[in-house]
């Protein structure tokens, strides 16, 4: 039996990932088998690494992780129509039921039967893995693999910041993490007046800089509304707001510099224990909306249409690192210890 | 010099009405004077009965109270071409500043700086009010006089009721108190497919069925989930809800039975130690929405529009109680005491 | 072999529908076979019926004809999940390529590539069809099979008058068939404030009124200005349009009675030679949307919860004819001749 | 009596302006006086200078002409707040009813009573201008005075860019006048994925190039598909056009390249005489809005954000010439031969 290397999570506790050999995929007439180019480490691999508790209640060990991929078909089953062998191509990581409502309307990203791979299935830090043909997003040749490899956390960017019309608006991102970096110039290029980044890790605030943000706040040092204040534009608060930060004060921080009728998208997973001043969210109108996933595949078009426009030169700088697979463990390390944008593992 | 007749706060203490003498008063070239007909008593003006810390911190007696109302134009300032003497008119009590980004591209009920009438100034609760043409809206006289003394709330059910696309969706409604029950015809008649309506007042649990409500829930007796799965139709959760109860319980039961994708407008005022599950608001991608005022003046035309459609039959059943404004003691009393719907004073 | 009845267009020449034998259907790993239970006769069996010149480019002789239809699943493919043996389904007619951004991003109704059951291959007018499971309808047992065995033109009727919100609205409808006439109670359901008819035939206007037209308008006698005049609340034009006609005069003639800012949804086939008053178009900011198709699947899916609302009672009304499926010359003649409403075939 | 000098339109026939005096203009309560600095000359005043058909209806000599302008306020009635003297402004040619359902619902620009400052009544061609405050806009005064001089056809392009959303979608933009050429940045900045621009003026079109037009097409060299054919990216049509020439063949050779469900606003005044494809429009689910003036006061609010975010460098590039009002003549005769940008007359 052919035989492929497979990075996998082998125990229940932290670390615990050993590069395997697995079995080479087999299909159905409706799946492809993918060679993997470049695949990316997300923020939920780096949670099954460390083994916490979502982890724990997730996770059946052993399992191949990784769900952020860039490959080339080599096979297709017989009923595939829309990818052909040879094609440069990405997907989508949560295979839906097809058949709720929201499945059939076209809003799949919100199917409450959500398999994800690489989390409740065997995922694609591989050298193959078998594919459902209807999660494949066929790549533009012309942007770099190495783009096409983030094109999930992009999407997570570009579907939190297009949650509103943000053309003339002030923004404000809380979190200047891999997700709320990439999603500064696609704030830019959606025609938003001002993009305000907060955070309190520097080297990440002169990125967001550095990819368009109108100004930085260092929280530890600044406060939001003295930040304002500087701005001579801002004049009744932030119109739009895209919480990417996990953080329960950056969200409350947020919600008091809001403008009445502001809207916020909140993406960063917020402690349960969080309280923020319903007051405000009701007497100045506020919108909350939770960010899950991306369209599909809405989200991905317009991602690519954006990229085809200029954006993969900012993208770029969000990629720090690039390690071949076999330096998984240092990939990993560098991942988890947050010194690092976006972090790519070469399998070719 | 000519006086009136009105309901005044008289000091910094719990009750504290009493009826007053006051000046006739006068206008500037852009406000008419209306001879009050008939006003309603609206939750805010309990608050300012009961002295609560809300009503010690805002009010500054003396001062005639009162927002909700009808009446007759009797003069006009020499500028104003929207309104005749002799109409029957309503009006928006929130006097807006007519000059900041809000104001001026018709968002004002976002404006900040919002001075509210019978509030922060003299009110309704009176035989004549100055009012500033701007904020009148002329009546449609086919319909009783009545009603038009509750365009005020209507309109915040109506603003709650249509924040979002109801055409064949599922509707949980917390809390059965006026704006509450008045939402529910309208749900009704913008196409919800269920209505679902829960409180811990069997009265008004009652009331709420009469007027639509496809089913009723004394969460004191049976909870959501099962009240639920007695509705065949409903199959992931409601699509749709408007929280109007105020209550921190009722809002997190409600987050916990949404759809994913669902749209909550909060219009109730919350407790501010509330907690809910920010994992469900993001994993399952709701969207919480405030809710304050009515937008003016397109509020104030689609709820006119639902009653010249047949809806007032169904908001007359909200209003339970009429007295001769002289026997307000006894009105404020009977509101106050909760066993009310709408009460209406009458002036004429 | 086991073969099947089905009502087939032999030849290139008007009438010339014979009832055939055809062989049982087979399907793939993707697919049903549907047994059909009841059929109806759209305007599209007409042209062809009439072989006019739409059919004589469109249609390869010899076909099965038909695409409305509700039947019963007697058997599934081994991929199939959506729908099980014995399950009441109806289903889309289009069957789309799957691939184009339409396709890929929930707006299947835009694809360029469709191919149209009973028009580009052959129909559902037979006792069993092998239908892509993707394009299966699952019925609400709850509803009758007549009502399902017209979801299609139902759901032609539901985009169009959901195209624009019409809650508080006065709408016109040019055009009193059958898809005009569903039109009228979804309009209401939705909230219309004012919903008026127009047409050239009497008994179509008589069923509008009984549908819940607010008023209908015989144009041979009556100008729309007169009609609009003696209904006191349109004020200046109509706000939404649905031009369900067909005829040149009766769009222009909306044209010139939309209020500023009004909205036309076109499903009717106009003819070519049409001139419009673009000036009123552009100086009072009119929108016409052209309308193909239905939303796959959201529009079947608020049809349905419409008729679970009950809209089933006056969509029962439009269908004035049923017939087995052996009678099938007399209902084409029927439905030829432009007498009737809607008009099944029973298959059972 | 202090006098002013203004261009007046002083017979009924073409040319015939005139630098006349007359009266400083008197204001009441709510209203300013506004000392002009800089006007524009718009297509509607070229309208007026050459005596067509519609200016034979429309003028009554003798009137001062003019709409576009920037000045500064120099004394403000007893009822104004919203603006105070020594401010810059721009203002809205458009006095509106202010009772009409869109006038109180902030869709003033669709009012059915609108009276045109410089059409309907004297202009802004003069030194002093009486103006109502609710019209006046208040400028910016980081931004350059000529630039304000044409917030009103920037208005125009910016309130038909932003009618539908074209963030990585293809845009067709059929003609290069100064509106057509002022839309191609603000749909670069609004994420268009690509701008392609037709017109039959090669320096107007390379105007368009160096505003940041993906493409440009002489329609006399080289047909629409043919230029498509070119671009890589579009495979199906155009997502989005803005139809700015007002020629008949520019519209509906847009509508034979439009994608499935694409979108056009209509901005350029047709031909009565033209025909479209309707069955184009049907079938391919087309949407057409016509387009008039500019919201009040959203599209002033959106433009300046645009400008403030760098789109003045774009615009300046559009005027072309700059005269002192004394030369109005010349100015005049060089704007109506075609062979210039936007020309600016200056008052100071």
């Amino acid at each position: 039996m052919k035989t492929i290397k497979a990075i996998v999570k082998t125990k229940n506790s932290p670390k615990e990932l050993a590069l395997q050999d697995a079995p080479y995929p087999t299909i159905n007439h409706n799946q492809v088998v993918i060679k993997i180019k470049k695949t990316a480490i997300c923020g939920t691999d780096i949670h099954i690494y460390n083994w916490d508790s979502w982890a724990q209640k997730t996770i059946n060990t052993p399992q191949i992780i990784g769900h952020e991929f860039v490959g080339e078909v080599v096979e297709t089953g017989m009923y595939v129509t829309n990818v052909r062998v040879g094609q440069l191509v990405s997907g989508e990581g949560h295979i839906v039921c097809g058949k709720c409502r929201h499945c059939i309307t076209g809003y799949q990203h919100l199917c409450r039967q959500t398999v994800g791979i690489g989390v409740n299935k065997d995922g694609v830090f591989a050298e193959y893995i078998a594919f459902p043909a209807s999660n494949v997003w066929v790549c533009d040749p012309n942007i770099p693999e190495e783009i096409h490899s983030v094109l999930d956390p992009l999407g997570n960017a570009t579907h939190s910041a297009l949650s509103f019309n943000v053309l003339g608006e002030d923004v404000l991102v809380t979190g200047a993490g891999p997700i709320g970096l990439m999603s500064v110039p696609i704030l830019k290029r959606a025609g938003a007046r001002s993009i305000v980044v907060s955070d309190i890790n520097p080297e990440r605030l002169a990125l967001a800089k550095a990819l368009g943000a109108t100004a930085t706040v260092d929280v530890r040092n600044k406060s939001l509304p003295d930040a304002m204040a500087e701005l001579d534009l801002i004049k009744e608060g932030f119109d739009v707001g895209l919480e990417m930060s996990g953080s329960g004060d950056a969200f409350s921080g947020m919600i008091d510099v809001m403008a009445n009728g502001g809207k916020v998208a909140v993406l960063g997973i917020l402690p349960q224990d969080l309280r923020v001043d319903w007051n405000k969210v009701i007497f100045n109108s506020l919108t909350l909306k939770g960010i899950y996933g991306r369209k599909m595949f809405d989200t991905w078009y317009r991602a690519t249409a954006l990229l085809q426009s200029g954006l993969q030169e900012e993208i770029a700088k969000v990629i720090t690192h690039q390690f071949p697979y076999t330096q998984f463990e240092e990939a990993f390390e560098l991942m988890a210890s947050g010194k690092s944008g976006k972090i790519i593992l070469d399998w070719s």
